[in-house]
Parts: structure tokens; sequence; C-alpha cells
């Protein structure tokens, strides 16, 4: 095994018919060992509401009790995840579905209810990197829900940009590692036109600038923190530009 | 590897968190190598309540339309499987939630629509024995939901009991298989009474008599099967009776 390229689809991507079998038609166009990490935000909204539970973001996570943790875990473990794994079987990718208690994959811990209490909502302690890794030797793509345990019995709501940060950042100790995230803009934009490459001193003066807000600050964040881990390459791109390798923002080191 | 205990739990053990724990933990307590499948109907039907579908039986199955397809991979393959996994997990035991498109475990087609369209239901074509036999040498508990794959995309509901029976043959060609289906009674009743063994000639003579009805034939059938199969022991028990080698209902080869 060379290169391993995890790649993080969001919701949109995920949620969308058509949309997704473009994309994992793409995703398995190349020969490396992939793992895909998805979101499915949307949906679980949709759920929550349809069964009359309120949805509760704060800086821009979901708040998840008791009830949203349950329709969370069906929603990423179940409904989504299963969507992207009969699918990739159907083109011939060995496709797995894990939720980070399957295997003990990821463990977490759930997060100090001070200053925020989100509720069901875990920090991740650590990633199984040798499961992982044998089961890319087998040839099987690990498809990764956005839900840690606590090893306690309990699942956790988990970010997936994270989750896809932090699993690069593990493999990264042996092998070669790219980190792309997708999501339904053509890169990170600075007045609306992509830009090519952006550094770690670009990244804070474009911040500062406010130039960078909102949602891109803390995909950025995982991408220096993924580059400095180790990672060898972290870009930020179109999910429908999968294949080109050009397409999108690649992050430099700082 | 010597024996495999094929288990199946249904609805009523896998969704309450009492008698779950009980469960899990003598489930755990042999040393045999051992496949958990569970079934979920009844927070399938709750959650399809709260959001507005009718739920439509028809011979003791469900049918299942498009909507009815999302509601039983969400609770199955998200709700139902990942608390069993989580909760295994954090009781020591490696397990891995599987439908039958993780891994290409379990191939089925969507049923012929006469002469009753059931919908969005799989019969079963195959079993990926050899898949499930290196999951288990690697000391991995596969935990299956009642979902199959048509290998063109699609989930597909089936039946747990049928799991179950399907997976314990295809094991017992290569190894020695007990095949165990736990319910809320103490085995097959005669008149209020457990009957500790029952043989095929028996079982068919209750049947014409009127004496075993509805939704234990179908379990019997699948039994017996099973035992035909190669099977080397088939036990109708309560699920808080499976550490008891002798509780319950052995089914005897005709």
């Amino acid at each position: 095994m060379d290169t391993v390229e995890v790649i993080k689809i969001g919701g949109k991507v995920a949620e969308d018919e058509d949309l997704l079998a473009k994309f994992l038609s793409d995703f398995l166009s190349g020969s490396q060992s992939k793992i895909l990490v998805h979101g499915g935000g949307v949906a679980a909204s949709e759920l929550a509401k349809q069964i009359g539970l309120q949805v509760n973001m704060r800086e821009g996570r979901r708040v998840t009790d008791a009830d949203m943790l349950k329709v969370v875990t069906m929603v990423y473990g179940g409904l989504i995840n299963k969507r992207i794994v009969a699918r990739l079987q159907s083109l011939g990718g060995n496709a797995l579905g894990l939720t980070g208690a399957d295997l003990n994959i990821i463990k977490a811990k759930k997060r100090d209810p001070k200053p925020v209490d989100f509720g069901w909502v875990g920090d991740i302690i650590n990633i199984h990197t040798d499961q992982l890794v044998s089961l890319l030797n087998a040839g099987i793509i690990p498809v990764l829900a956005p839900l840690t345990h606590d090893q306690s019995g309990n699942m956790l709501n988990t970010n997936a940009d994270t989750i896809a940060s932090e699993v690069a950042q593990a493999l990264a100790a042996i092998h070669r590692v790219n980190l792309i995230f997708c999501f339904d803009q053509p890169g990170v934009l600075i007045n609306g036109e992509v830009i090519q490459e952006l550094d770690y001193q670009q990244y804070q003066r474009l911040k500062t600038d406010g130039i960078i807000t909102d949602g891109m600050i803390p995909k950025l964040d995982l991408s220096f923190k993924a580059l400095e881990a180790g990672v060898d390459e972290v870009r930020i791109k179109n999910a429908l530009d999968l294949k080109s390798e050009t397409a999108g923002t690649k992050l430099l080191s700082r």
C-alpha cells in the first residue's frame, strides 16, 4: 500500500442520488487505498423535524440530546452509510460501513458540558489505526459515519471533518496520506474566486481581515493540523472535481 | 474454530435496555465463535408511525415501500445495530455491525411482486461464507441487521429469522454450527407447556391439529430446514435463558 486517500463528503453529496452516483464512480476510479468519511446533517435535521424534535445548533455544531442521538445514529449510521455502501458494492467496491463503535475503530469521550453543553457529542481520543490498515490491506473500503463511541456502551455524535482529519493524521504515521475535503464549492473562495494554494500565514491574515469566515475556519484549522501531523497533501474541492488533481485549493504547510 | 453459534434475538430484547444488557453479558460468556442476528420491528413500526407512514403487514411480513425501506434501514442498520455493537464493545466483545451490503455479506434479490407485492423485500441468494469465517477467525463478532442488498445499489428488507437460518446453513458446510432462536417465550409451547424436544413428524401433526400456529410456523420451518442442511443443533428458547444448555425446545432431525 503506497498512498491512502482519506476523502470526506458532506451531506449535500451524500443525500443527492445523482451527485452521489457521479461522485462514487469517480471515487472508485483510482487504484489507491481509500477511506470515505461522510456527513448527513441535512437529512438528520429533516428526520428530527418530522418527529417533532427541535434542531439546536451552537457554534455551527449540533446539540445532541438523547433523542437527537437516536436520530443521528439512524440517519448517519443507517440511512446514509448503507446507501453509500450499497452503491459502492454495486460498482464493484468492497465497502464496509463503520461507526467508531464497530471494531472499536474510533474511541471518544463525551465532551465536557462546560462552557457549552453539546450533549452526546464525542471528542476523539484514539483511532484504531492497525485495524484500519488491515482492512485496507484486505482491499476493503471503510465508509465512516460521523459517529464514535465512549467504550461504555454509548454512541457519540462526532463531526465528519474532524474524523477525516484525525484518521488521516493517524495513518500518516505509517503511510503516505492525502486528505481531501469535498464540498459544494469549487475550493476556498477569496472574493468569489478559488485560491489555488493557501499557506498558514495567508490563512491567518485572511481570517483576521474577515475574508475567510464561518464554516470554512474549522475546516482549514483541521487541514493545517493534518499537514502539521505529517499528512502529505490536503486539498479542499468540489465533490464533482474529485478526479482532477489540480482542482480546488491545496493547503501548504506553515 | 470448533463450533460457531448463530444466535438470533427479536426486537423485544434488542429494544429493551435492561433485557439487552443481561442478554449481551450472557452472549459473551462462552468461548465459542458467535454471530448475532437481530430484529427491530417494533421500533421500526414506532418510527414509521411518528413520521406518518402506515405500517402494512401481509402474512406476518412487513410491506416495504420506498419510505418504509428508509425507516428499516435507519432503525435496523443504525439504531438497533449500533446500540448492540456499542454495548458489546463496552463488554469487551469486538463487535462489527453488518448489513448484507457491507463486505457483500448477503446478496439477495427483490421478491417477485406476485402473488403479493412486498416491495423492497429481499430473498437471499448467497451468503459470503468465506468473509464471515475470516471475521470469526480474527476474533470479530458479526452483528447482522435484517437487511440485505440487491447488488444494484439497493438495500432490501429481509426477515431476521431467515438470515439466521441461512447463515447457519452456509457455515454448516465447513463448521459445526448451533443455531439458537431467542424470543420472549420459554420455548415451543404445547397447551402452555414447553415441549423439550420436537421432531419433524410431531411438528407436522401439531400443525395439522392447529396446536402450533401463526408466527411459530415459519420459525420452525426455518429450524428444520437448517437441521436438514447440516446445522448440528437448533434450539428455540427465551433470550434470558441463553446460558442454559437445556432450556427451551430442541428440534430433532426428521
